[in-house]
């Protein structure tokens, strides 16, 4: 416990994790490609970098538990086959996707044992249903890291699912719970006008939407609605009626620019360390223009909208928390820049060229020293959304 | 097609196959550890060495569509839901995996067809149930390159299923198929008397039950039959009624002694290679008394024994077939000991060492090649024993 109080103390911050929650669906040139975290237990390895993750995603822990203690009807979903199929889409491979796993699976067996018992007061242990759990994300995941670290003692059948989100993964009407944490944010490919100069939507000299104009922002927004829509879609097709669907991605309340939360800040800094980097002429201006982050936060009214609109999915909870609620003291930029790298060297290191990483991410703990003081005073918004929906 | 019987001219051979068809279940020490083909695509790397297990597979490909055809009702299983379900036990890495599965889903769809036409003759593709294949293997088995490896234009859903298949690995009453190729003649794991000095099955100075006294054929019979027995339990819970199973295996004719056979000629080999480099004080002979290959081949007679003290499973066909049908030719040795390698390594390395590896194979190599007129004349023999179950 000490040593996790420790880490609280020393790393601090808000939002930016919503930046370091999650590589999984960036393909800047050919939408084939992909890129999911760094792989293995190295130093820069998501797996050894993923403590903001699993802090954040403990914020929702609570309201996940209350969520399917009131609104899961077990005894329904496991009447057709007494097996119940969970699903973590964009699991990655380090220990969160357990910790959720367990998290869900344990208020999944309170909820049907409270159920049966209410009926049927005796043996509830011999009828608890088998519980069988898919762990998707894309081809490139490192899924062999993923499934030699599965828990020993776990009480469900496993299985890892490779593909994207944005299409189907699972049979028609075969999964009770969906579970996604820190992907969804991820575009599955980047709007092409950005890097058409006859359009208004041209993004020179930015990495992001964030301080851009009005176009690049909706050109942004119009993929990730159209991203959404397929998701819902395939989801729609593989969860059984009143299944239910946990998602919980970057968000941002109603209105506000995202240069003004620290994710935004720090795209900034990382565009003005690769324009310094091209001013020196370690990379080409060139390759600035043509990189974009498909990485796209949205409001809670933006997403019940998309949500309303597809149709098949009735709304239970929506609504923006603060990911940094367990924080203590300052952020530690350093500590923090480990953690963007683990989730984020792919993207850049394709780009730019891995010669270049090390300075590229001593650049930017540089520029987020300098402006840390600003970091701070903003690092206690809403950034968080999560949302529960379920099958009509 | 040139290649392929140019192909077919060099290797030649013929039961050798059997030995270098799979290495999933060794356990020589801790019953814990397993060792995997060897992954990736290096020059050893099972993917790029396993044309005679495809080769072999391919022997039996016509009668599992044949059984398909003649014996699985498609509608029935596609009655519940509409999603049937596969599972390739043992499926390493390379491209078998996904050829032995189009030919199953391929006859499954035909059959479907036939079975529609008959009852209604519009739309049964509109009907056709979803497929969704379960790839399993040990956890320590290299997934990433199985997923990478997917054919793009499947028509069936993926999952991969990391475990050892002894025990159980999807929910009850949920697969419709499964198949298992050259994977069940693994041991899970060694009779620990072939290492006890006091007992009659110290299997001093030998790798196998070749050449053996009657205990140590004895000891590792009943290994095989206790593996099996928790096989078939596992799998009579996850198999549908009427569910089919398929099992390719290395068998050998009743009553015929290992050492008769090419496999067991290569078994010899590889002790007298090591005895030679422990008497050379490259390794220890105690090494080679501690070492044992986790490797069974059963009689169609004593598999049958075994499946019918189970009695979950009705026999629908159960046959030795001769696994080199399809070579020309004389062996072809060097390529031969490749395969061997990509099959094999990994177990005789956390055994002896990696660095006496390179020393082993050759003087295998050699030693065959002394053989070869043996191998070649006994190469023809039936020991490939084909199963097909269905459940009760």
């Amino acid at each position: 416990m000490a040593e996790r109080d420790l880490e609280g103390k020393l790393l601090g911050s808000a939002d930016l994790l919503n930046i370091i929650n999650g590589d999984h669906e960036n393909r800047a040139k050919p939408v084939t490609s992909s890129l999911p975290m760094n792989g293995g237990n190295g130093i820069y390895s998501y797996s050894k970098n993923s403590y903001y993750q699993k802090q954040s995603a403990g914020v929702e822990r609570e309201k996940i538990i209350e969520e399917i203690r009131e609104k899961l009807d077990m005894k329904t979903l496991s009447s057709v086959s007494n097996t119940i199929r969970l699903a973590d889409l964009g699991c990655a491979t380090g220990q969160n996707t357990f910790m959720t796993i367990q998290t869900i699976l344990e208020a999944m067996q309170r909820k049907y044992k409270s159920q049966i018992s209410q009926s049927c007061p005796h043996d509830y242990d011999d009828q608890m249903p088998e519980f069988q759990v898919f762990f998707n994300d894309l081809e490139s995941n490192d899924f062999n890291t993923l499934f030699t670290s599965l828990p020993q003692d776990r009480q469900y059948l496993a299985a890892g699912v490779p593909g994207s989100f944005h299409g189907r993964l699972f049979p028609e009407s075969s999964i009770h719970f969906v579970h996604t944490s820190f992907s969804l944010h991820w575009l599955s490919k980047l709007p092409e006008e950005l890097q058409n100069k006859a359009s208004p939507a041209w993004n020179k000299g930015r990495i992001h939407y964030t301080s851009a104009p009005n176009e690049v922002i909706e050109a942004y927004a119009c993929q990730f609605a159209e991203d959404m829509e397929r998701f819902l879609n395939a989801r729609a097709k593989e969860l059984v009626p009143q299944g239910m669907m946990v998602m919980i991605m970057t968000g941002i309340p109603k209105g506000m620019p995202y240069s003004q939360i620290p994710t935004g800040m720090l795209y900034d800094s990382i565009s003005s360390s690769l324009m310094d980097m091209a001013k020196e002429g370690i990379i080409e201006e060139g390759e600035v223009d043509s990189f974009n982050l498909a990485f796209y936060a949205a409001s809670p009214e933006e997403m019940a909208g998309i949500v309303e609109k597809n149709g098949c999915f009735g709304i239970e909870r929506m609504e923006l928390t603060n990911p940094a609620a367990w924080m203590k003291g300052p952020v530690d930029i350093p500590t923090l820049v480990t953690h963007v790298r683990a989730a984020m060297e792919g993207m850049f290191s394709r780009h730019f060229g891995s010669q270049v990483m090390d300075e590229l991410f001593g650049r930017l703990t540089h520029k987020l020293l300098d402006i840390s003081d600003l970091i701070n005073s903003t690092c206690q918004e809403k950034v968080q959304l999560f949302a529960v929906l379920k099958r009509k």
